[in-house]
């Protein structure tokens, strides 16, 4: 099951242990603040349990949100970086 | 058309002006950079030519991201505000 986890996390300490949980749950990061993998269900739930307990700060939030692969894959990714611009798929 | 769009972009009068643009396209912020939305086919095509625009900064990136509406539903929010914590979809 392909997973986007997005969040905004103000305590530097809290978000760098959530990024750190997220990439040793087996999830690649697309940016400071964004994570995509594909987990089986049990990763899923520890996905979950995981963020649950450690996002706790006042104003923190996190979303997973479930993805289709067909969908990532239609991703379009603009990058500041004149070197890293991906073509942007036609539809 | 259900879309996400997330972005990491340093200068605030920039990202200002990014997060601006996506809510008068007509998406809704769930996240300081993150955002979601139902765009028509051109709608899509002015998101893309004017995040193609604006994000032209060195190590900035933004992905749109199609979405299924049926994974918009079981996502996951969890918020460190103790009388903002969405129950967990059970699987």
């Amino acid at each position: 099951m392909w997973v986007l986890v997005v969040y905004d996390i103000s305590d530097d300490g809290k978000r760098n242990k959530v990024a750190r949980e997220l990439q040793r749950l087996g999830l690649g990061r697309i940016q400071r603040s964004a994570f995509v993998g594909d987990l089986d269900p049990q990763r899923y739930k520890d996905l979950v349990r995981v963020c649950d307990k450690l996002v706790d700060g006042e104003g923190d939030i996190l979303h997973i949100i479930p993805l289709g692969l067909r969908d990532w894959e239609r991703r379009v990714v603009i990058s500041g970086d004149s070197d890293r611009r991906e073509t942007v798929p036609l539809l």
